[in-house]
């Protein structure tokens, strides 16, 4: 059985020698990795919103909760204020989008990125509701954090911007 | 005159040295200093939010602008869309709050933390302005960075909530 501890102590102990091997290496390298890694993050996330999106257009609300963390911690705020827990989230946007006319025809765009860390990143963009009686937008922020089962929204701040205010 | 190229290849050799001569420490003892580290980290955010909350209570909205990023790539959403640059959210503030009866006395609270790396911070709270004629109040989500000049404001995103919806 393996010993965790001594794990620990053989993986730290051989990072120490390959960093050490490779004193060398170029700074250039290591940003050509660091932004390939971006790049498959980005597409990583753009693919959980092309989800949502597509979860949304089928009136799939359950789908598309499946981009938030599935967490008491997940915090979701707008003009009610902070809400709390993925549960909550949930009620909320079953409470706000009762059947499909509510739901109309969602669409993400200008969607943008800024990494905060290797697990973690600022996402921004504008989203726009198109239904039979109206259309409605606005903007929202975005903190993605990187799980084992892949990238989630930790925390959404959404605004509806009134139509005279939205540059589109 | 120092080599960077030299520098690097110096610290990093330094890094994989310490890292070796250290393969035996505890992880219990990297999470009290990564816990002493956020300690530290968040109340350095914290002295930054009262430094702008103390700077917009005497009327300086200049001083309060010194918690953001002084960068073009400053973003701030909200009902407005998305604002851009350090000198737009400076000219916005000055607009919408043109003297000391529109500012009026600004109250931060329940603010919350949660690190999203070693240089990053997602920040919630509540803000409350209290004006002669009337008292508004919200949330916001901020963005924290941190810069060798200290933590920064690199996002914002705030709302207005409606006094009904306020648990306050």
């Amino acid at each position: 059985m393996p010993n965790s501890q001594y794990l620990r102590f053989g993986t730290k102990c051989l990072a120490a020698l390959l960093l050490l091997a490779f004193c060398g290496s170029t700074p250039i390298a290591e940003s050509a990795d660091e932004s390939a890694n971006h790049q498959a993050d980005r597409s990583a996330i753009r693919a959980v919103l092309d989800t949502q999106q597509e979860a949304w257009n089928r009136g799939d609300i359950d789908a598309f909760l499946t981009g938030y963390w599935h967490s008491p911690d997940l915090t979701f705020s707008g003009t009610n204020g902070i809400s709390r827990g993925w549960d909550a989230v949930l009620a909320r946007y079953k409470k706000n989008y009762p059947d499909r006319s509510a739901m109309g025809a969602l669409d993400f765009s200008n969607v943008e990125f800024r990494f905060l860390g290797p697990d973690a990143a600022l996402v921004l963009g504008h989203w726009h509701l198109k239904r039979e009686k109206d259309e409605l937008g606005g903007v929202f922020s975005l903190i993605f954090q990187s799980f084992p089962e892949g990238w989630r929204i930790i925390h959404d701040h959404t605004s509806a911007v009134p139509a005279e205010s939205n540059p589109k």
